[in-house]
C-alpha cells in the first residue's frame, strides 16, 4: 500500500518514536509507531530507523519529502544536536532554529526543531515540551497561565500566547521509580499496588503534599513507618508515595496557579491524578488531548518556517 | 589472650556489629568489631554472632555475662523484636522494655533494648537512636532542645533531659544514593567527585536548598541541566546535590533550630558538612563523638535496669 503525503511530523522521545503523515488538505493521511526511542539508538542508526518507519509513503509534491521531528533527537546524545532557545522565548522561533541532519536516503529531507533551555536563575532544559506548548497555544491562542507536563520529569511552564517566560523541571515520575526500586521504601512496596487501599493512601500523601511541600525527606519515610507501625498494605503505600510526591510538585508551584484552569499535558493516567489534587486546592486542571497538542505544535512549527 | 569484663556493651545496627567489654571500674576493657550487621543475618544467626565475637571474654562475676545491645537486632527482622516504646517517652524506660532471646551458649545473657515510635502525627520510628539519645542525656544531663542525627536516615529529635518528645526521619543519605546511582542524574555524577569543584557545588546547593526547601523536586533537575548547559563538572554535580539535600534538611527543620547550639550525631565527615551548613544560617552544631555518646546510652540503660 502507498501512502501520499505533503510532510511528515515526526514526535522522537527517550523511548518511542512516533510519525504521522500529513495529507496536503492537513489532515492525518497516515500513523507510525515504533520503539526505537533515541535512548535505543545510536547516533549513526537514526536515519535507517526513519527511512524504515517511513519505507512506504510518497510525497505528494517533488521529492524529497520534509520530516519536522521534535523531541530528543535533537539532543547531544540523540541524532543531530539542535542548539536550544533561550527562554523567555517566543515559540515561533523554532522553525528557524532547526537543524538538518545528513540523510542517506534522498527520498526525506528531515529537519529537527531545538529545545528550550533557560539560564536565567537555576538552569534548567527541555526538548519535546516546547513543541508541544506552541501546539497548546495554537490550539488556544488566547490562553496566558502555567501549564502543567506532568511525567517522568514534570515541566511547569509559563506561557504568554506563544511566548514562553519561565520553566521548570520538577523529577517527580523518576523520584517514585527509584524510591520504589531502589529505596528502603520497596519493603512496603512489594505485592498488589493497586489495591482497594491505593485510593485512601493517595488521598493522605496528597493533603501532606500540598500543606507541607518543604517537608519531603521528611515525609517519605512514612511509608516505610506506616507500614511497620500501621500494618499499612503495599496499595496504601503506593498511594501514599504517589500523592505525597504530586501533591509536593503542586504545592510547591501553588503559587503559580491562580484562579483560571491549568491545561495539563500528559498521561491520561497522571493527568487525572494530577487534576484530582488540583481539585483538593480549589483549581482546576484540563487534560488536554497530548497527540493533538504536539500534532498542532509541528503543525504551528512548520507553518512558521520560512 | 583472656578478657574479664563485668558486662559487654553491644551496637548492633543494619551494617555493623560492635562490642565494648565494660571492666568492674566502668572503662572499657576491650572493643570488638564484625560487619556481621542485622542486615547479613538470618534469624537463627545471631546468636553464632555473638558467641563468635564474645569467644574468649570471661565474666569477672558469676556467669552468665551481661551482653546489653541497641540497634536493629531488636526490629522485626532481626534477632528478636523488642517492641517501641512510644514518644513522647522518658528514655530511662528503656532497660524495662528489653527483651530476652534464647541464647544456646550459656556463658552470655544478652537483653535488647527496644526502638522507640511515635504515632502522634506522622508514624516514625527509630532504633538505635534513642540509646545515642539517652547517652547525650547522660552526658549532658541539662540539655534541652532539637538533637540532630546525620546519616542514611537523619533523624531530628527533641530532648528534654531523658524524655524524647517528637523526632522526623529525613531520607537525605539514601535519597542521595539513590539518585547518584539509578537516576537520569548518575550521568552529570559520574567520575571525579570529589575534585576542586565540589566545594563550590556544595555552597550553591546548600544555600538553594536552605532558601527553598520546598523546591527540592524542582532544584534536583539543576544537576542535569547545570551539566548540560554550564558545563559543570561531576565534582561539582556531586557537591551540588549533597549540598542541595542537606540545606533542604536543615532548611526544613529551621523552626526547630533557636539559640542554642545543636548537638550532632553522626560519622565526622557527615557532621561536619552539617556543622558548615548550620553555620550559613548562624546556627552552630556541635559534633559529639559517637562511640562515646553509644557507650555513655548503654551504660546509663543498664544503670536503669531494675
Amino acid at each position: 500500500m502507498t501512502n501520499i503525503v505533503d510532510w511528515v511530523a515526526v514526535d522522537w522521545g527517550t523511548s518511542n518514536l512516533r510519525a504521522w503523515g500529513i495529507a496536503p488538505d492537513g489532515s492525518v493521511a497516515l500513523e507510525r509507531h515504533s520503539a526505537k526511542g533515541m535512548g535505543k539508538l545510536r547516533h549513526e542508526e537514526f536515519p535507517a530507523a526513519l527511512s524504515e518507519l517511513l519505507d512506504d509513503v510518497v510525497a505528494a509534491g517533488t521529492v524529497p519529502l520534509d520530516v519536522l521531528i521534535c523531541g530528543m533527537a535533537g539532543a547531544r546524545q540523540g541524532w543531530l544536536e539542535a542548539p536550544y532557545l533561550e527562554a523567555p522565548t517566543d515559540l515561533r522561533g523554532l522553525a528557524a532554529g532547526a537543524v538538518r541532519p545528513a540523510m542517506p536516503d534522498s527520498r526525506f529531507a528531515p529537519a529537527i526543531l531545538p529545545g528550550v533551555c533557560q539560564k536565567s536563575g537555576a538552569d534548567n532544559v527541555m526538548r519535546g515540551e516546547e513543541t508541544q506548548l506552541l501546539g497548546l497555544a495554537a490550539l488556544h491562542p488566547d490562553f496566558s497561565g502555567v501549564v502543567c507536563m506532568p511525567g517522568t520529569h514534570s515541566k511547569w511552564a509559563q506561557l504568554s500566547g506563544t511566548r514562553i517566560d519561565h520553566f521548570s523541571t520538577a523529577m517527580t515520575g523518576e523520584i517514585y521509580e527509584v524510591l520504589r526500586t531502589h529505596s528502603v521504601l520497596r519493603h512496603s512496596l512489594t505485592g498488589d499496588l493497586d489495591g482497594p487501599g491505593r485510593a485512601d493512601g493517595f488521598a493522605t500523601g496528597a493533603r501532606t503534599g500540598l500543606d507541607h511541600p518543604e517537608q519531603l525527606l521528611g515525609n517519605l519515610f512514612a511509608v516505610r513507618a506506616s507500614a511497620l507501625l500501621s500494618d499499612r498494605q503495599p496499595d496504601w503505600c503506593a498511594g501514599y508515595l504517589s500523592g505525597l510526591l504530586i501533591g509536593t510538585e503542586i504545592g510547591s508551584n501553588r503559587h503559580l496557579i491562580g484562579e483560571q484552569a491549568v491545561p495539563l499535558i500528559g498521561s491520561s493516567e497522571l493527568c487525572a491524578l494530577y487534576t484530582h489534587v488540583l481539585g483538593m486546592i480549589g483549581a482546576t486542571g484540563v487534560p488536554q488531548d497530548t497527540t493533538n497538542i504536539v500534532l498542532a505544535g509541528l503543525k504551528a512549527a512548520r507553518s512558521h518556517a520560512a
